[in-house]
C-alpha cells in the first residue's frame, strides 16, 4: 500500500486527568485512518511537579512487558479500528544497559509508543529534554529506530528533538518515510522549522501538538498547537490553528519519498560524510 | 568588536558582461559596512552553455597566487572602504591533492572568496552541485572551513549547500557565527530554510541572493531574490523582495550567537552524537 491516510491529533488534556483525556483523543480519530500520531504526555500533561508526581502516573510501554493503562487502552481502540497509533507517554523502566551490565534502577523517560492494529508496539525515549525535563526525566537510552508499521517505515522523534537536525537525518538515513513528532510545543519555530526537516530529508512529518495552558510552576506554559502533515517536497498539507482540538490529515503517498529533487540531485547520493563533522 | 554592520547584496547580472555587473555590485555596497556577501558567480552570471565559456570567465582566487580580475577589483574595494567581501567567483585552479599525490589537471570550481580589507584572502570551493553544474564544475575538494575575519568568526557555503543540514552544523561546530551564503536560487524554499539553519546552529546567516532571468537553454532560470539577515534566534532582519536590486543590512551582535537557548539547554552540549548518522 502507497497511499495512507494519516492523522496528527491535537488536544487539550486536563492535567493529571489520563481518563478524560483518553475520551477526548480517542474521539478525535478520523474514521478509516492508516497512521495517527497523538502528542507528547498526550494523556497526563505536561508540568509535573516532581519525579514523584511523575513516577504516580508512569507506566510500562516496552514491548516485552504488560502495559499500563494508557498503552493498553489505545491497543484495544488500535485494534478496533485497525489504526496504528503512536502516542506520547511517561514511560517506567528499568535502566537499560548501554555498557552490557545489568542495570535494576528505575528510569523514568520522556516516550512514544507505537501500537499497530495487531498489538505489537514498539518505543522510543526522548533523545533531546528540553528545559525542566532534565529534572526529571532520564534521557533517552535506545537511540533512533526505524520501523515497520501499516506498510511503511515510520521513524519517531519527540518535540525538542525537531532542533537537532541529526535527529531527523537520522531518522531518515535509516530508511524513515514518515517522522512521527509527538510535542507538547511551547517555542513558536518548531512548525515552520518541520518543513525545512521534510524537504530536506524528503520525508512526510507529522506534529502533533497540544494546546492550552499548565501552571503548576513559576513558569506557566501556553501550549502553541499548529499540528501538521508536511510533504517531502514542503507542502503544508494540513494545519490546525493555535486554539482549536482537532485532527489535521492527509493522504499520503509514499512514492514522494524518492530522493530525488533534481534530474541530477539525489539529496543522498549527493551527500559528501567526509566533509562533515 | 563584538557589533558588525552586515549586508547581503542582491543584484541583477548581465550574464557575462562582467565590467557593467561589478560596476552594479560595488554601487549596491552600504556605507561603513564591516561585512558584504555578494551572490554566486555575482559578476559573471550563471548559465554558462559549456565547460569551454564556463574557462573563458573563470579566474584564479588562490590566496597564494595572483588573482583574477574579479578579485582584484574587489579587493581594491575592501582596501578603500575598509569592508570584508565575500564574493562567487568562478575559479580556475589546479587540482588539489586530497591524497596527497600532486594533481595538476584543471579544474573549475564554483567558489566563494573571502576578501578582507587588508588584501588577504580565503576560498570555500562549492561542496554540493546542483544540477547542471554538474556538466561543467568539479565539485569542491577543500571541505568547509571557519576563518577570522572583521573580528568574527566566518564560515563560507554556497547555494545548494542549504539543504544538506551537515553544511551549515559543520560550519558551526567549527566555531562560525556567521555563515556567508552567497546564492543564486531558483527553488522557491530556502529563504525559509535558513531560518531555521540559524536557529538550531544559533549563528547569524547572510543570504545574498541574485534577481532577473537567464534564458541560455532550453530551461530558463528565474532567480527569486529574497536576500536576507537572520539572528541565531530566527529573526528575519532584513529581507528583501523577489524583484528589486539592494542590500538586506542589520547590525549585529556576535554575543547572540551563544548555544544557550533555554537556561538548561546548550543546544551544542545538548548533542548526543553517540545516537547520530
Amino acid at each position: 500500500m502507497q497511499t495512507l491516510k494519516v492523522a496528527a491529533i491535537q488536544n487539550q488534556p486536563e492535567f493529571g486527568n489520563i481518563k478524560a483525556n483518553l475520551h477526548d483523543l480517542i474521539g478525535l480519530l478520523p474514521p478509516e485512518c492508516d497512521l495517527a500520531v497523538l502528542p507528547e504526555l498526550c494523556a497526563t500533561g505536561y508540568q509535573f511537579r516532581d519525579r514523584d508526581e511523575l513516577r504516580s502516573m508512569a507506566e510500562i510501554i516496552a514491548p516485552d512487558q504488560e502495559p499500563g493503562p494508557i498503552t493498553s487502552r489505545l491497543t484495544d481502540v488500535a485494534s478496533a479500528s485497525g489504526t496504528t497509533i503512536i502516542a506520547g507517554v511517561a514511560e517506567l523502566a528499568a535502566g537499560s544497559s548501554e555498557n552490557g551490565l545489568e542495570d535494576t534502577s528505575e528510569k523514568i523517560f520522556n516516550s512514544s509508543v507505537l501500537i499497530r492494529p495487531d498489538g505489537t508496539r514498539e518505543i522510543y525515549r526522548k533523545i533531546h529534554l528540553f528545559l525542566d525535563e532534565k529534572k526529571i526525566f532520564d534521557a533517552g537510552d535506545l537511540g533512533f529506530s526505524v520501523v515497520e508499521a501499516c506498510g511503511i517505515k515510520v521513524g519517531m522523534m519527540i518535540c525538542f528533538d525537531w532542533i537537532f537536525p541529526e535527529a531527523a537525518r537520522t531518522l531518515a538515513l535509516m530508511g524513515a518515510q514518515v517522522l512521527a513528532h509527538p510535542s507538547n510545543l511551547v517555542l513558536p519555530y518548531c512548525p515552520e522549522a518541520m518543513i525545512t526537516r521534510s524537504l530536506e530529508n524528503r520525508v512526510f512529518s507529522l506534529t502533533a501538538n497540544r494546546i492550552g495552558r499548565e501552571m503548576r510552576s513559576d513558569s506557566p506554559l501556553e501550549f502553541i498547537g499548529l499540528s501538521q502533515v508536511v510533504s517531502p517536497s514542503g507542502q503544508l498539507m494540513a494545519r490546525l490553528g493555535n486554539n482549536e482540538t482537532g485532527a489535521a490529515t492527509a493522504t499520503i503517498n509514499i512514492v514522494e519519498t524518492d530522493k530525488k529533487i533534481t534530474a541530477a540531485n539525489d539529496i543522498f547520493a549527493d551527500r559528501r560524510p567526509q566533509y562533515y563533522r
